[in-house]
């Protein structure tokens, strides 16, 4: 992914400071613009805040999908996780408007957990550790809420024998020039990771395959998953599936103040099994865009454009426009302190946390009837 | 695997005039010598003729095996088959010692049929085709005769939930320069042929994690299939199994005068399936040591060396030494023109693979009491 600008994009890592406008066009997708908007407002009838706050933002062939919608045959969802560590709120971003599709398309979703992705990925990681976290992922994604009766989520490891029978389909058409180039691997990655983009591309074909006809396909997720499937988009045709559709959403930053989350830093990020008392840590020791004194930002104002905890406010946990503008506003103009915006948002997430905790206990009970299995 | 030599042998192609005795040095395994065959006889009380004869002339780890036999815990067999067309002789020559040492050692067989490899490395090949193939495959397998309650045959396609979970971890283990080194992979090579060998490594695994406790396994098999085995014993103590231990057999000569026999060229092989009027039209057509009229055969003598007739009498339907070395004499002699040996092998070939065809028919009935399935 090497290039000119100061910033790397890929499956597995996310370094500097990310420009998404670049991005698009580093990656040859479009942006979500206001016609788009207009034309999936037509049909969910309310315009999500994550389409309205441009976090949800670049997109392949959301048209097409709508075509799909309108004059059939129709589309799935389908998005996943790398079952790596636990939950954080970075992660379910895009799930919450994954949901949002799903209740206003009314269509079936299909989620994978690559347990065997993150295993192959990470010389300290067990297969059961991996296998572990997916399932208590798919606690997270349950608790959600999406409808049981058309969300069908699997492991990688556990519906092998689906998903290797259209992997191999996908392989036998991707080079190793193409993965380097990709994602950048090198004659030193190991033949699992290089391998792996087959099994991602795979759950776009598996509606095909399960239905026994060709279905569309519309994938929500953070733009750094958009490479694996510009691999899996360019094999499609050759092997008779639809190109997956794609709508992207901006990566939620670090608590520390850039970049990704990074599960190698629980500090950074706020997980779904954390305590009120870690969440009070975390975001009392969040980077904010205060200065070295309340003097000091008394006089100069605060910087909320670099601040991770008015970012959380954006990008999750305060959807009123006027309100988080007001915001915006007293703390430039240093009326507001940053001890006073963390409190806002630890209540805001404690509050969300306690009660997706409620709903993730409950989904123990429910979680075998969501799994899909050979 | 270029080196200074002039041939080259590797899974996928085995080219030029192969020095046998030069493979041993390059591949690195040991020459199966009196004492080892000793060893062997001791337990089977017969030396099979593919030993006495040296076709079976090269190993790794055999006396590890026999250890293992007299003092526990004993080993299992495990030998394979790309089903990338219907069987040929070429095929039958492993299996055939296989079940010699099944019924001599009284140990399980685990049946490998790669159809995703045939189906990866093929561009002409379509899954449908490989399975195919695969189960015919099959038929030929069961009808050499192994023992029903202690065989195990296997599509990667169908068993893949089992293979995947053990392939991942030999995957992880194994860097894109290994497999070039190693088989010659290059950066147009597509990411399924290259992630192959670990679902090949992955059976010699398989008893280890069906059983429970860690098994020593013995590969019988051609030894252009060496290199896979190469990286499977090199991952094997990092991934918590033993080293497969392997024997290896030179490759049947084809019809045509040299090299392996090659399922593109149809006539330079006879296959399991073939009419006695195929079988007489392609060892009509055999190349041989004769010489170009009856006249110059009958003053220099023939050239059995290098005679296709006679290798098949050597490597799979004469057992019997003094005739075979009568036959011999009788050729360089100029006694014994080429129309008499095709004539003999014709008949042994057509009996043989007539009383086969008898016994694949019969084994359509018990195919599935042979099969592993997840």
């Amino acid at each position: 992914m090497a290039d000119d600008d100061d910033f790397v994009v890929t499956p597995w890592e996310v370094s500097g400071d990310v420009d998404y406008d670049k991005l698009v066009e580093r990656f040859g997708t479009s942006k979500v613009d206001e016609e788009l908007i207009k034309r999936i407002v037509g049909h969910t009838g309310d315009l999500h805040p994550m389409l309205r706050r441009g976090i949800f933002y670049s997109h392949r062939d959301m048209n097409w999908i709508l075509d799909a919608y309108e004059k059939g045959p129709g589309f799935v969802l389908y998005t996943g996780r790398g079952p790596s560590g636990h939950t954080h709120l970075g992660h379910l971003m895009p799930w919450v408007f994954t949901k949002y599709l799903q209740d206003k398309f009314g269509v079936e979703l299909y989620f994978q957990l690559t347990d065997d992705e993150k295993f192959m990925f990470d010389l300290n990681m067990e297969p059961e550790d991996t296998k572990n976290f997916a399932y208590e992922n798919a606690l997270d994604i349950i608790a959600l809420g999406f409808e049981k009766s058309k969300t069908k989520i699997f492991l990688d490891t556990e519906y092998a024998k689906t998903m290797y029978n259209i992997a191999i389909k996908v392989a036998k058409r991707v080079t190793f020039s193409t993965t380097k180039a990709v994602f950048g691997f090198t004659n030193s990655t190991n033949i699992g990771s290089i391998w792996f983009t087959s099994m991602q591309a795979a759950t776009a074909f598996l509606p095909t395959e399960l239905k026994g006809e060709k279905t569309p396909c519309l994938i929500p997720c953070a733009i750094d998953q958009d490479p694996h499937f510009r691999v899996a988009r360019d094999v499609a045709p050759t092997i008779g599936y639809y190109k997956p559709a794609l709508i992207h959403c901006k990566m939620l930053p670090s608590l520390a103040g850039s970049d990704k989350m990074s599960a190698s830093l629980p500090s950074s990020a706020i997980y779904t099994i954390d305590s009120p008392k870690e969440i009070d840590k975390k975001i009392g020791n969040a980077f904010t865009g205060g200065r070295v004194s309340v003097e000091e930002q008394k006089e100069k104002g605060g910087e909320p454009d670099i601040c991770a905890v008015y970012q959380y406010l954006y990008y999750f946990f305060d959807w009123d426009d006027k309100a988080l503008e007001d915001r915006r506003q007293k703390c430039l103009s240093g009326e507001l302190l940053c001890g006073h915006c963390k409190q806002d948002l630890t209540a805001l997430v404690t509050n969300y946390i306690s009660q997706h905790q409620e709903k993730r206990e409950k989904a123990r009970d429910v979680l075998e009837e969501y799994m899909l299995r050979d």
